[in-house]
């Protein structure tokens, strides 16, 4: 956390060792955190934010789930994967705090805010997946998406999906360079299909009263901007009433890349 | 107005004594603006963007309406707020001005406008309500928060809404602190009920020819963004052939808390 | 292109005489673009943007083309069109470039790709249009524009359409100031109607795999935005698998005003 006469700091990326400064108007209410990866990831994606939202004085939790991060993937299911993020939550006893879900992890944490609800203080989704009760995470992607999936599904040993690396690069990361999107997708992995063809009943979600924010990456086009899909409005409008912060940014590398930035939207999205 | 050797000027947060600096590049052209404020806001609301326009060389009224800023609220029309505006402005011989609407106030600066069509330089529209011909501000409401608000107008005495605090804090302040969002919403009264209500003729309106603007806030959510509701471009294509400026900011706090940045862009969304 | 020891760069306005600095993160990668304009345009239009591609260390090309900068407009269709930019780059024999498409450019591109697709490296839409099969620009106009372009051309004398000073100004330059939009319309010539208004065959260009990207600028109002209409998503969802990218600006004086930063992400939408 800062003194008031230090209101700016730093940020270095790690390749170029260039830095760029960063001005904080706040004292932050320091807050707990415990951010929910989407596919393709593990827990290392959060690394940067994590590292920068506890430099501002937050404690933060970064469970890893069910055929992620070396974990088995065969037979995972997406029970397997909300009960791994549960259990996390209950061993270390945490209590208040903001649950954040990023792409396939907005669905994890409806699904772990059924079974918790009295431990969250508020649900930020950051370009997440909310899905409506009876349905799948392919019954949001667009037909050509879809069938895509279908066929690397079928075409895989393990019941996996591998995202090809145009997709990848054109549309995970399109903000980044080269470079930098080739080192993200090798250390990707084939991503589990079952959970994501898995039809989720979430009628306990939407009884709930919990307080939610949507954070909006405005460049990411991994899923259809307008045109009845995409992340804002088309997902964050089922939340009802919520907190809307938008920065720039894709889908996947400006987190990674920018981390000071997307930590204080976070922040911003998460204060009370 | 600026000397060209002086493109820098300061704006300084009245919380937090912190400064930031605003480059100018131009002389600005002076204007006359008018500042029509909208719901649950008073002619304070437009204390930090009228002298931020002042400083900039800029003449600006600030009228007050009926129902507003002490004004008695029981039995005041949607004609009543006309009339005020209207009367104010010919009352200080106002002509070749920029009308300016925010929310619920582009409901009034398309009303006043037909009053007065020849004394009027440009509409500006900055997140404000562009009704069609025969439609209330409640027919432009999603159905739930109708809904709402005919709820609070029967639960009240004097026929009245007042705005619960959760929907203040995430809807119209959603990129403010806590603090700044409370003390906001501490100085907000009840909104006569009836104006939003009232189904507007605006046959005249759409039959004049008067340059328009739309200034966008781009996270305002106090309606939802796309999807057949929201200010841009649901509201604003309604205004035929206008002028866009967009910047960052949700639909009440930011308009108070940066109007260096806000007095800037009406200028953009105003000049010639 | 730049050393690492001196990461930025200064812009000066040709007007105001005023600066502004842009930071460079990286060392670009050489690359060969050809940039082709839209209607009321020729190739001064590219002046700055192509100065500041060539100041990085890219190769620039940028034809004219039938019935725009000087060459007659009498009888000219869009093949006629497409072919001038086919024989200017087979002349010039280019190869591995990014061709680049505004506005009406992205019709173009379209048929130039499908004659020339083996020598392209990258398409690059910036606003522009991308038509399906079959369709014409005018079929992509809001009804009120497209009969406001037919009575145009039919007043012609030469069967040409000349966009009005208001509709200029408040559509194509909405973020300059007047002198400015006054200049760029003084220099603008009567747009030949024939092309578009004609049909194109598109069957083959959407049968080519070739990479593209969008680069949207994001107050572009020359197309109403949402609702059916607009560059982004509108017209980008066309092209199945594309790389996005926005920045702020306008549909014509952002390009020729803010060079530096057009080029950065013009680079960022074509690098590998």
């Amino acid at each position: 956390m800062y003194q008031q006469n230090t209101p700016w700091t730093a940020w270095t990326y790690p390749r170029s060792g260039q830095s760029y400064y960063v001005y904080y108007r706040d004292i932050q209410q320091p807050l707990t955190f415990v951010l929910v990866h989407g596919s393709w990831a593990d827990t290392r994606f959060w690394d940067g934010v994590a590292a920068e939202l506890r430099r501002q004085g937050h404690a933060v939790y970064v469970p890893e789930y069910a055929g992620h991060g070396g974990n088995p993937t065969v037979g995972v299911t997406h029970e397997m994967i909300t009960q791994s993020v549960t259990d996390y939550i209950t061993s270390h006893q945490l209590r208040d705090f903001i649950l954040v879900g990023h792409s396939f992890g907005g669905t994890v944490i409806q699904k772990v805010t059924e079974q918790i609800p009295d431990r969250i203080k508020r649900l930020v989704f950051l370009n997440a997946f909310v899905l409506n009760d009876g349905e799948s995470l392919a019954d949001q992607l667009p037909p050509p998406t879809r069938m895509a999936f279908e066929q690397l599904r079928k075409a895989s040993k393990d019941d996996t999906i591998m995202l090809p690396f145009p997709v990848f690069r054109e549309t995970f990361t399109n903000l980044a360079d080269l470079l930098f999107a080739q080192q993200m997708y090798n250390r990707i992995t084939p991503e589990p299909a079952k959970p994501l063809f898995q039809k989720l009943d979430l009628k306990k979600f939407y009884s709930l009263d919990i307080p939610k924010s949507y954070l909006y990456l405005t460049e990411d086009n991994a899923l259809p901007q307008g045109e009845g899909y995409g992340w804002h409005p088309h997902m964050s409008i089922r939340l009802g009433l919520f907190r809307l912060v938008k920065t720039h940014g894709d889908h996947f590398s400006t987190i990674i890349e920018d981390p000071v930035r997307i930590a204080r939207k976070l922040y911003e999205a998460s204060r009370n």
